[in-house]
């Protein structure tokens, strides 16, 4: 079965300024960003679109050794690598832009490339390098990808409206057209990081896949019959096809878990304030109730705590009045891994004391497929080996949770989003036309009553918490709601001889028959499993320790 | 000219389920509560109604020197005679129960009374510090006011609605009523300190005086010709006439501001999510988007320091996921100190560096009135006395962020409110009839507009401050949009032979004449004057330090 994309190569339009025109002329131009020497020929594609998974040993065919033990270095050895003069930035820059260039062609995850722009950036580095003999930054070298929600000088953000295309969010001002850094943009460049390219996401970014009409639908590159995920899902498919060690996405529903967990790598979802949101493009802005979280997305954990406490580093609330003052805590991580005896650089050897877990085997709304749930099982014999304890989380009902903010993100009727579609004329994409279909918004005194109802709810869940003590593990949308901080990381892969359809399956209702027979163990065979791991709002010091300790479990329960 | 406040002692109704019937019953079971030993007789109230100034001499005539010297002490003073053991807090509670008795009498600002479980309570931390040797907590034997939004079991919370009396926010679910403690109370009573009566506020909230239909109107105890604030008046009039030393409040347009300025005490008000909102009640609660804040008002400078950071050490946090998990930075209130040349007990003498403030003359929308004038003045003069530098501030226009700020305040359409009302039937007030008007809500774009609106200001303002740099004053509502943190400290007094009409007047509009006109050098003779300071958001310790400062320099000025 071939595994094809919308679009492979952009067609002639009859029609210039149709949006289907527009749309065809940015994919062209996207692909004509790629160098000749990089480009993949008829056959090669062909042989992607029936390849089932992408990763490693079939992407590498395209890459030279060098450049493979370049990328599938994790971010720290590369940082460390170029600080100490065995890499250099232009080395490291230009081994990314090819693997990124060779991912886009056969797995269509970029939206934007300045392969250009990132080589003279590196080169830059290196010669400060040379001449000072110090590194700019903690992230000095490193190439960094970003979805297409973050404005970077000299380029465009289309987050995949059409009508957005060569414009600021819609807007033509010359003023602002290609000539706004996102603040978090502006900290990656003071840290050192090189920037070369933007990522997919879904049209609106309210989704769980990864489809607009502009590029077509990005795949997950482990296995071509599954999503990569969304709504950072381009991050998540480059990252897994080691186009970038690390990147930045958001979440407002799940949308930098789902594409880690789908893809296999980490990711990190912080409380929303803690990473800076200014000058963010984002869908529904106005409605700030439950806000949106800038997150790090890479393909090892210590990526994630790298950028992380380096963009945290630069106290970024100084700038954006949004932003909690809340450095970044080293010490937490420390006391945290210390306790399953494990120690950072900075940190003496603790005293040993085990981790208590929460773990959520079902959030009673739809039931885990296999493969998941024998992932959750994975987790608590890795974590119970090594001495810590797991209890059965029951949290307040989940289902207030999903409807309290679901209701948030449709409360505007779809005003916001059909405006932007409007700007070009394109459709919404068939999967949102029933909850972003235009309506009316939602009266303001519906959406007070809903404010309370959240609020009531994550004060029970508090609660909860509370009496339970320690940690927890839930699905993505209570998590939004609550706003709590959490780390994805890899478990296991679906396993067509161990992943059976349970004969014990018990329906809970039709959207639980119809989620549970989507599962096919011969078409899921090798998609990753991740779990979440949760910790209390602002607490992505100790999420991100305990999500180590678990990983690390794990690796051992592996041996 | 008698100073009579709307009721002395409530007449007789003759329909018992009129709401007339029922705010008249609340008021004299509130007054049974007081002990016969310190009711005054009518001559004595006759004469509170013709005094101008009922503070300090005159009050003082109520009382026996032993508890005039108790209640003219500061917090910080008493919490540390009870721990040392020259004072009991029996003996402190009942000179702050009598003094608060007077109080009421004479300028009619509490709400609900609860001497008896004071004592109880006092006389139960005697014990304990007689048996255990130590104190409960840094508040042991505190007596603390509050204003009637805090719940405290045993107790009724009416916020000044009479449709709310002996029931839970409305709600007669027997549970509920009088069974609920707010966090805040809670924390407060785990510190040690004694509760002992619930103070006067507007109906609604939403007004910068101090009347509702159950109490009548609270004057302003220094001048009996002005206000005393809003909307936590009580506690302003409370603690200027030494019935309190310290309270809380709080602030969604300036009301723990406004009190403290008019009734020449201090308040903080914090950035709305440095101490717990949970469980207090709070009018149009479902309005987040700018939240009020709890703060601390009383008549020392110090008193403030040792409520906030003590309710701080609690971790409030774990308990109201809505709190900032920010601990208490004493480092900072060092630092800023030691750059005056100051020390606090923990620190050790630093380098000296001026401060840079800046001063907001005028918001643009009323000319300050010749008293608040003369203040600012004295505030520069005594601090570039001091050696700090003072720059003029000009951020951008105040307009944009009240118009955003009442806004939020009235896009329900007085929905919440004439809820309220409808309970029992009472009307609004006057003064309210036309913003808090019953009509069709905002529409729900609008109010996601004005969201964005309202961040893009705040984004401007931050950028202004950071070219800028240091600190500021302004007037109270676009603080709120900003939502930093604010300290008001008493400058001076108007005087009537100083403050006259400044014949350079030109007047902005007609809201401005308005306001001009209002001025009356013999009416304001001896009304209190004071000034906001005002820190970034999160920057309480900041806020607290620059604040005690600029008092100090006041104070070395008057020398």
């Amino acid at each position: 079965m071939p595994f094809r994309n919308l679009l492979k190569y952009p067609g002639e339009a009859s029609d210039n300024s149709s949006w289907e025109a527009k749309a065809s002329a940015k994919r062209a131009a996207t692909l004509a960003k790629i160098p000749a020497g990089w480009r993949l020929d008829e056959q090669d594609l062909d042989r992607a679109a029936n390849e089932r998974d992408l990763t490693r040993s079939f992407i590498n065919q395209h890459l030279l050794p060098e450049e493979i033990a370049i990328v599938e270095q994790g971010s720290v050895s590369l940082v460390e690598g170029i600080r100490e003069g065995r890499l250099s930035a232009v080395q490291v820059t230009r081994a990314f832009c090819k693997t990124a260039a060779v991912a886009h062609q056969i797995n269509n995850c970029l939206h934007e490339i300045f392969f250009d722009q990132a080589l003279q950036r590196a080169q830059e580095l290196d010669n400060h390098l040379a001449s000072h003999g110090t590194v700019l930054g903690p992230l000095h070298g490193l190439p960094i990808s970003l979805k297409d929600q973050f404005h970077v000088k000299g380029n465009a953000t289309s987050m995949g409206y059409i009508g957005w295309i060569d414009t600021y969010e819609g807007n033509p001002d010359p003023n602002l057209v290609f000539n706004v850094n996102s603040q978090v943009v502006t900290e990656l460049l003071a840290l050192g990081a090189v920037l070369y390219c933007k990522t997919s996401l879904p049209q609106t970014l309210m989704l769980g896949e990864t489809v607009n009409n502009i590029i077509g639908r990005t795949l997950n590159p482990v296995n071509q019959n599954l999503s990569c995920g969304g709504s950072s899902g381009g991050e998540g498919a480059l990252s897994a096809l080691h186009g970038s060690s690390v990147g930045l996405g958001t979440d407002i529903g799940g949308s930098v878990r789902i594409p880690a967990a789908f893809c296999g790598i980490f990711s990190l979802k912080p409380t929303h304030n803690r990473l800076s949101y200014r000058d963010v493009a984002n869908a529904i802005p106005g409605q700030t109730t439950y806000a949106s979280s800038v997150g790090v997305l890479g393909n090892t954990i210590e990526a994630i705590h790298l950028v992380l406490s380096s963009l945290i580093s630069t106290k970024p609330w100084l700038r954006d009045p949004n932003v909690a003052p809340l450095p970044w805590r080293q010490g937490i991580v420390d006391e945290t891994l210390s306790r399953a005896g494990k120690t950072s650089r900075s940190a003496s050897a603790g005293e040993k004391r085990p981790l208590k877990l929460g773990i959520l085997w079902t959030d009673g709304v739809v039931t885990p497929h296999p493969p998941v749930a024998r992932g959750l099982h994975l987790v608590v014999e890795a974590v119970e080996r090594a001495g810590h304890k797991v209890v059965t989380w029951t949290p307040p009902s989940q289902t207030t949770a999903k409807r309290v903010h679901i209701s948030f993100l449709t409360a505007d009727g779809g005003h916001d989003i059909h405006r932007q579609l409007d700007l070009s004329g394109e459709p919404l994409i068939p999967q949102l036309r029933d909850p972003f279909c235009l309506r009316d918004p939602m009266s303001l005194l519906e959406y007070q009553a809903l404010t309370i109802e959240g609020r009531d709810y994550e004060a029970a869940y508090s609660d909860y918490w509370n009496e339970t003590s320690n940690a927890e593990d839930a699905y993505t949308e209570a998590i939004n709601l609550l706003d709590y901080s959490t780390v994805v990381i890899p478990v296991t892969k679906a396993d067509k001889n161990q992943d059976l359809a349970d004969e014990n399956y018990v329906p809970l209702d039709e959207l639980d028959v119809k989620n549970w027979r989507a599962y096919d163990p011969e078409i899921y065979d090798g998609a990753p499993v991740g779990v979440q791991i949760v910790a209390r709002k602002y607490e992505e010091e100790k999420a991100w320790a305990i999500g180590k300790i678990v990983y690390d479990c794990l690796r051992e329960l592996e041996v």
